[in-house]
């Protein structure tokens, strides 16, 4: 067993040497991903793809429950619509994959592979929208888009990645921004009770928000090795792509107006988010809710009479619950399994030999705080479905405890420099202007995260901004990003 | 109420007159599909995109019963990799979508948009599989792929659509051959049970197989207009992909093997499928376990005191049994809401007035035979789930009925003739030779469908081949087809 488990550790390396290798070490490792063959692209293997699925499900609830509806619209965009919209095709144009020729034949006009669907979704909205009974349009699509990247790494920033994006119209402004927050707000609280991942909330400078957004909201996560991570974006598009599109309808008074649009967005970028809050030097540690395992059952002195039939049954009844289990009867020795279920971040643990079952009971393994505990089998569903809960809360806690204790106030360069140099996020006071945030991007290689909600900071940071010293009355997370 | 009726009739053609404009009107005014701004394209509406999330979850079950998971491969493959089957190539080359450039810049090697899987997830398994231990591996991936059509029909056949495609890995050719036929059974299970549309089974000839199988199973189901709708296909690959990629293993003898690999897959175009086996003149009807909305609930007198409450006390049960409601309280007649959803094919329509809740009961309609009874609001859920299931056995028996009394058998061209222009399957014995599949295809413009897995027609029918005259063995079934 000691064996076994020295082979394991040495597959992954070391967190606190080489963050970055650890997490593609953990990635490749465990079976959730792997590369593709054109640069770039990744595969997402069974065990990645049903985090992904748990994700669906889960936001799938809340976007219903919110009064959305799934649509699928096609991928391929008539390249002269993302010229449409200025801001839109300065972002985007350099990045986009082409589609030239079908077989030998060239195209008449060149289509893009969709980046993100705004243009094509608001050519239709044009003809779906007449009155202002049509509104409000409250669409989602899960789809695959293309963001052709210089550096990738998988999840993270891929050409092609597994994402859903909302797309809403709205008869008034004040609805439409009320739809902005509400769904950052549906991102908030799955981040929080479904990754057990906490995130900062605000709003985007001009400098980082989308291209062609009014608004962009964004919530933030804090990676474990003090970079932020942006999970999801919201955007108030206000009337710039209704009008790029002529989107417009009959008002009540007889007037014909332009409606007011929104954007939303959460991508496969969400499973690194849940790898890099939660790992650590075992592997992966994943949060019970979206685990595609959340027990693994492994009988022990497994020849033995009884145990396999023993252990069948408890994971039989945890199935039953409603509990996702693996019941491992390989070959292989316990120490192995408890070291490969370790590595895939299995938040439960369920072990069962001989012994175990003449004393009626079951020993319980976390993974987030390695304890071990025995458990009578009588009522184990019940006793798992609160252990799972008991884990989640605990993960959620050290999320958010790890990324409080790493917000630093700084009120210069310097302070902001050694701060980021330790890992942390910044608060800082800002002026407003682009240059200072471009000037922090080049001598500190750190990017304006977002301006708060809670702007709370203000009363205790002195009003001047951190780079120009100029006045200052915006609080402003500075960190360094992926 | 009766201007209404007629008003709605209008919008949809007589399917007797004009059956493919009925079908084009059908899928447009119910709001399941519209076309997108490129040409081939479709926007699958959330109408129409919920029936395909019931089709996803209902098959999931069935491909995770029988051991299968999900994961995701990239859409773009390297030219390089579709050439190396040359059946394959010769197949897919001249209707892919190539992505040229990204922005500007020309790519290295040109990138095939996916018509299909098979390629790229080839030399993935090549790296994946090492060992006997290795195997099967049976993985699904749900995806949308791109195959330019010259010829396009919402859901029929269009350039992008959306599907899942199958592909599994075996030790053994008499493994790979029983999951091929396996996944078969679960499609024609699936078509029978959740579809209510009846299947042929059986084998695909030479001339019809798959690019890249050695043998191509298919299920074939009848449309309202006689025509045949290829509904599902289940390949037996052999080690046709495995050559051309090289996967091998380490077999128990301590030799290198080549697996043997199966691929299958069913798309968007089952939606088509529904709409042409149980439409009407009315519009759609849709089978109860993918329609949408089960049920409408619709007040009648509504501005009555109690009517609204009584409805929604109504509706909500329905909803708690987990029966999929809506609840229909908008400002218009009931006459014109009858309407609307007779023509979106709502299984159900409840009606419930002052005088229903006075006698403690409500109204039912069912959409498949117009019928309506009067149901006691007590048990109203159980009530309405044992009518849905009804509404499904009795749409099952019609498609069933409709299908074999349209099959005529022929002994020649002529019966063939008379037959097939009646709007009939054709089932004949063949020779097996290509000429007269040809030769058919010329003069009836009819494609050999299937060898039924029944071939009992054998000894009913002469044994010379309906075309050539020469000795013939085979059932084949001819059709005009989709």
């Amino acid at each position: 067993m000691a064996k076994d488990q020295k082979q394991f550790v040495k597959e992954i390396t070391d967190m606190t040497v080489d963050f970055p290798q650890w997490y593609t070490d953990v990635v490749l490792k465990t079976g959730l991903v792997d590369y593709g063959p054109v640069k770039g692209t990744m595969v997402i293997r069974p065990y990645g793809y049903e985090i992904w699925e748990n994700i669906q499900a889960e936001l799938n609830k809340r976007f219903k429950a919110t009064g959305h509806k799934n649509a699928y619209f096609p991928m391929f965009i008539p390249y002269s619509f993302l010229v449409k919209e200025a801001d839109h095709v300065e972002g985007f144009a350099p990045e986009v994959a082409l589609v030239t020729h079908i077989g030998n034949t060239p195209l008449e006009e060149n289509l893009v592979v969709r980046p993100t669907s705004e243009t094509i979704i608001c050519s239709m909205y044009a003809k779906w929208v007449q009155s202002y009974r049509d509104l409000p349009v409250l669409i989602n699509q899960w789809a695959n888009v293309v963001r052709w990247e210089k550096t990738t790494r998988p999840f993270l920033r891929t050409s092609e990645f597994l994402w859903q994006e909302g797309h809403t119209l709205h008869r008034t402004e004040e609805e439409a921004r009320e739809e902005t927050l509400k769904m950052l707000e549906v991102y908030r609280e799955f981040m929080q009770n479904v990754l057990a991942v906490d995130v900062l909330v605000g709003k985007k400078t001009e400098k980082e928000k989308f291209a062609g957004a009014v608004d962009t909201y964004t919530m933030e996560a804090m990676m474990l090795d003090g970079k932020s991570l942006q999970a999801g974006t919201s955007h108030y598009l206000g009337q710039n792509f209704a009008s790029a599109f002529e989107i417009k309808y009959l008002d009540s008074d007889g007037q014909q107006k332009r409606p007011y649009q929104t954007s939303w967005g959460v991508s496969t970028r969400l499973i690194g988010a849940l790898i890099m809050a939660h790992g650590d030097q075992r592997g992966l540690k994943l949060p019970p809710r979206v685990a595609p395992i959340q027990v693994a059952v492994v009988p022990v002195a497994q020849h033995k009479e009884g145990v396999l039939e023993k252990a069948k049954e408890v994971a039989n009844e945890l199935i039953k619950a409603g509990i996702r289990v693996e019941f491992d009867d390989r070959e292989q020795s316990p120490g192995w399994k408890f070291n490969e279920w370790e590595m895939k971040g299995v938040p439960i643990r369920l072990e069962l030999g001989p012994r175990d079952i003449e004393n009626g009971q079951v020993v319980l393994a976390r993974r987030d705080t390695n304890e071990k505990v025995t458990a009578p089998i009588e009522n184990i569903a019940d006793t798992v479905a609160k252990l799972l809960d008991d884990i989640h809360e605990n993960m959620f806690k050290q999320s958010h405890d790890f990324t409080y204790s790493h917000i630093i106030d700084c009120e210069n360069m310097d302070e902001m420099k050694v701060a980021l140099d330790d890992k942390n996020f910044v608060r800082t006071m800002w002026c407003g202007c682009r240059e200072c945030e471009d000037k922090i991007k080049a001598e500190l290689q750190a990017t304006s995260r977002c301006m708060p909600f809670d702007q709370s900071a203000a009363g205790r940071l002195k009003n001047k901004c951190v780079c120009c010293g100029k006045d200052a009355s915006t609080v402003l997370y500075f960190a360094r990003a992926y």
